[in-house]
């Protein structure tokens, strides 16, 4: 690695800077007008690379401005699409369809195409994408240009060529230092606590990664094998608790997962890192035999108070009968779980298995969900049928000790509620 | 790689194969349909899998009506493009967009996208491609077809997701055996042929990969690093000549660029291929001064044929002489070269440079060129130019040598055909 | 590896070359005395370098010389060891042990070592032994000049430092060439032999090779997965053979054990390959419950011509009868098997398992062992056991299939010499 | 790797713990004693990993026990190695050499070879020694056992078994800790610490590995890239500093050099690692002319405060007078310098160039070398004859600058003693 960038570097300094790479000054706009007009890589790579080096160094404002141009003066032309369509329904040829592929692709996809060919462009780009997202609150010319953007991610970051990686003590710390950065639910304060989850003999982490940016994790998930299924997160997490061997452990806890590319909002590849791992851990450790999540429940409690039910000094019993309830009734508009974690999971194929009070004591799980936590479970013999239950008729899979919880939270909830008249 | 192919391999074996997966034997078309419609990654990858794997074992037949059934059944819809379009037209929001770019794409690239989620898709989607262009010949429906292919491979081997390798003698047999078999221009007819283009320290070859696909090399090129600029292949790949230290060459000779895909055709990666090795070459033999090619001029003997010149008694000066002309000369009617090599290196940024008589006497090379071949050299400072002249206004760089030499010719070419009357 | 070698490479020319590295003309073993007596490094390595390039250059007469100089000029000073065990027996300190071993190790131990300073020492010193014993035929003087090379060999081949790897088609070139040029019992006569035993999901073949010279192989071994136990060399390796899927195998066949460095004959690091290949094979593939050897019995037909049976025309049955007789009790006079083979697999801790006439009809197979082959089984379980046996009370572990047919064996042998009185 | 080890420690769990590997609880002596005596590897490997495992558990004083019965129980027999002498002065065979070698190596030397059988023994036979080491102080009988270590380890950790790989941000972080741990010169306190002396453009690290430990450093060398030759390591250090582009810099300082491994102390491999390190950068950046060390002068103050000159208070002129006298001109009773970080560099061929007053603030420098320090250069086509030189005439190599100062240092030193008087 080390040489190979050596080699690449030295060469574009030896060679490219001589000639067309000299800093171009004429506006922005000339420069993408000139790289969509390009007729081949050799001006192309040069144009490229200077188009992302200027775009590095402006402000909002001027991004604003550089994206309002790509969203207006590179959209579609209406007309031409209604003249292609016209001729495509006349007769369907070959040259018909070219004719109307090309009018319907804005010039500035291809704009994207073609920035995309200088190295470490894949990078910038995914950033350019997070300015995008950032910058277009509230602007619908700019959004509308995001869904360019997430079409050509989607095609790029499609599942078939993502990598799963694990990440462990022994990889290189450039990739650590992202982990660090990226952890989203259980935050790691330092390289120390890093190591408490990447070292010890049952602790695992794995990440998908993209061969166009090796050195940025996009999701990764961290797992403890236990024995049996752990109800607390602190105590999963706690720098005394007792290590265990590895192949001694009869069941692997997906205890926090965290996407970490703003950039990629909405391309989803997600969905079939649990299970991978999941397949990878059973080959390794024969005696695994439950895939579970140790999750937070993050809409608990802001659903508790909108329905007005006074859950603070609910005891852990009643906690989970709540608990189990929300997971399994509380609903959006569209008929889809309520609380987002759940709904990731069941759309994964997994059930609700058990719900633990007491389970997430710091002041985050104390505050979103009255320190109550969840496990989903993988049945990888199931999965499948779960998901497809889900995705076609809602049907929330869950155990039966979850059921009866639900069931008696209704009534938690109904005695919550008459206590309250 | 070894291991981990392995434990991809186990998991499917031992949990995929258990539920959803087992052979689905409704129609292909029933098992697409689903695909399309699948809501998550969980059933769609084992339906990807299945299609993959029933149309491997499909005859010509069947394909073309898999094809056809894609180019006919999964098309845009004409009424909902125009639909869209008038929405598009009365406001450009995000969400009249989104409903535009959703009509104006066929399924079938969607259903591409999906296919290529399991392992090894890429490659067996790339002979997917392959198979269809056989197929559709004179079959205009199949070539619109073929235009969605073309669309999203453009996106998946788009130049910043392609890498450069060395291909020697400690390459994979696997590899190598591709090179093997790929050699399109001079062939390499056994193991130990293969051994003295690789493996001799003054030689070297080069290749692009993509990461899905890291068995496959895209296109490569074969070096011969020597003093002075050769003037015969034959000469130069003699089994008795003799090497010379990498160190003390002071010249590059391309000698052979080969694409590997037929299922990649008109995506274009090579252009930046030539000009890539020369600089990597460039770091490690400071005293590489020269960078050409040894190329033939396949369509010299067609031209003068076609001319009406008699060359078969001309002298070695007067083939020089009419190979510089065809050249600097012959030209397709958009005003590009006739000769196919002349186009892909002028269109690289490279000049025409020396040609050569009694260079190829294979029978091929007697029967394309007359045993003419041409240098294209490859100034790297004035690649861009050069390209950028030739794009726009079609300037055929040329050494002074070449250009007289194609005035002479015009007089050579008079002369043969004053003597022919 | 290709760009770490470059650098290497280029540093060496540019540098080394310029100052003191140049031709030293002095005699060789006036540049040995100066290595022996080097101060540093920074001499020692032009030293070592020019003595490895100038020993390579010599013919055998002089390579025969140098020897005798390393033999007789660099040996031990007797009186000098007297003297440092006199001081050595009086007081056991740490000056005195260090002045008897400075004393009891040659000057020519110390050469070696630093000779092997160098880039690629380790190979070329490996060559320099296997020259020593192709000429120390019949000369004490050199043989006992090679317990130094042996014993430092010994030290550097250390179990610990080989490393496990298995040879595939995705090997170097440059590796699967010296498997094809190594294979000692069923040769291999091309590229596509080669990769028929490869390539093959049914087949597998893997490598000791030590980090110092990466690309040579010290021993391999060939396996074939297959249902049941094979009882034919030919057939287990005929070209249109049914090939299996490899999780459907239950027998690991250990059919080709090859010892590549003729310059580490005597160096054993052969037997617990066979053991670590059943280890991982065994995890791969969990129905793997058989693991044997399908093997020569090189010794047999020599054996039962000094015995004066007449096997020729033996049926098959005797055949067998008298393999497993003379595995079971022909000795050499320390009480191990007479076989070599034999010896090497009952030493690992392997059993004598099956017998099978027909099974090797080559013409080597033919006339060492009338065509019999033997099957060793590794009961991995039993194998420390086995081994102990062995060892020390030399009980050959069999099973009782084989111990009957050796009684029988006793009864035909007795029965074919009376055939011949 | 992570693969790998998890197949080796998977089948060790699997298969070896079932039989012979489980807990011998014989004395330690009589596994070792049976170890000696193993006549395979099958038990070898058993008894090895055993003996390490029990020895790791050892207290010291059992430790001390341990290396009591290797040193007293395990040496060489005197009347043996007398027999075999006598046997040898007789007739010098192949014979009576191999009795010889056999009688004058203590059967403790193979112990320790068979001990290194298994994976990862090469690291804690160097943990041992490491105790060994520091057990031993005092004790003759140890310290004479202490020979036997080091013999061993000079052949295993022979030059030409090393590696030399650079250290950066993208190593692995387990690597990465033990440069924290093992920075002997300039302390680095945190990962951040760490950080600024790896990942910035400017800044370089390598170091020597052995295959065998692939984790441990053995010796490793920070460097930054300036211009000009700097004079202050607290600016080299400084997090404010400003950074510069690689190609750029003309100067490859070498600022700390770490020896890592207490357990290989004595075996000598620094030597080459500064010159094939300049080598190194030299090929990657060609402008880079100057390679010098910072270096500290540890002997200074103690050596002042001996000649009884009172440095308190001499001005930073006087300083270096002093420090270049003291370099030139204080040596030891064998003729080379009295500085050990001197006689490190002269001994590598480099030679005194330029000392700074004022150059290390920090107390250690204070308080060592009144805050002076120094820059050996290494002038890559002198390095040999000035080692040369140094080997053999205690010529110490230097600058006229550096002899212009120690010359006026006599008389700033004579002076200091006048002044006194």
């Amino acid at each position: 690695m080390f040489l190979a960038d050596l080699l690449t570097t030295v060469f574009e300094r030896r060679y490219l800077s001589k000639g067309a790479d000299k800093a171009d000054d004429r506006p922005l706009e000339a420069l993408v007008a000139d790289l969509i007009g390009a007729t081949g890589e050799v001006s192309g790579q040069n144009l490229a690379r200077q188009i992302l080096s200027r775009y590095g160094a402006l402000n909002d404002e001027e991004k604003r401005a550089f994206f309002r141009h790509l969203a207006e003066g590179l959209a579609v032309s209406a007309p031409a699409v209604r003249s292609a369509l016209e001729h495509y329904e006349k007769g369907q040829s070959k040259a018909s369809y070219r004719e109307f592929m090309e009018a319907v692709e804005p010039p500035r996809q291809e704009l994207i195409r073609r920035l995309n060919q200088v190295p470490d462009a894949t990078r910038l780009l995914v950033g350019m994408r997070e300015d995008l997202l950032r910058l277009s609150k509230g602007d619908d010319v700019l959004q509308a240009l995001d869904l360019d953007f997430r079409h050509l991610f989607a095609s790029w970051f499609n599942r078939g060529f993502l990598v799963l990686r694990p990440i462990n003590w022994e990889s290189p710390a450039q990739l650590l230092e992202k982990i660090i950065a990226y952890e989203a639910v259980h935050a790691i304060d330092s390289w120390s606590d890093l190591r408490r989850r990447l070292e010890p003999v049952d602790r695992r982490c794995f990440a998908f990664l993209h061969p166009a940016m090796p050195d940025e994790p996009l999701i990764f998930v961290e797992v403890a094998l236990t024995k049996g299924i752990p109800g607390s997160i602190q105590g999963l997490l706690a720098e005394n608790r007792t290590q265990i061997e590895a192949d001694t452990a009869d069941t692997a806890v997906f205890y926090s997962i965290s996407n970490c590319q703003a950039g990629l909002a909405g391309i989803s590849f997600g969905n079939s890192l649990i299970k991978q791992v999941a397949a990878d851990l059973s080959l390794e450790l024969p005696k695994l035999k439950t895939f579970v999540t140790l999750s937070p429940i993050p809409g608990l409690v802001r659903w508790l108070d909108g329905e007005g039910i006074d859950h603070g000094s609910a005891d852990e019993d009643t906690l989970r009968k709540l608990a189990a309830r929300y997971l399994m009734t509380a609903k959006r508009k569209d008929g889809l779980p309520l609380d987002p974690v759940a709904r990731f999971h069941l759309g994964n194929g997994a059930l609700v298995h058990q719900v633990h009070a007491g389970a997430d004591l710091s002041d985050k799980g104390m505050k979103q969900s009255a320190g109550v936590m969840v496990n989903y479970l993988y049945d990888l013999e199931k999965v499948t049928q779960n998901h497809e239950r889900f995705a076609s008729i809602r049907t929330i899979a869950a155990s039966s000790e979850i059921k009866s919880l639900s069931t008696a939270g209704e009534n938690a909830f109904t005695l919550e509620l008459s206590a309250l008249n």
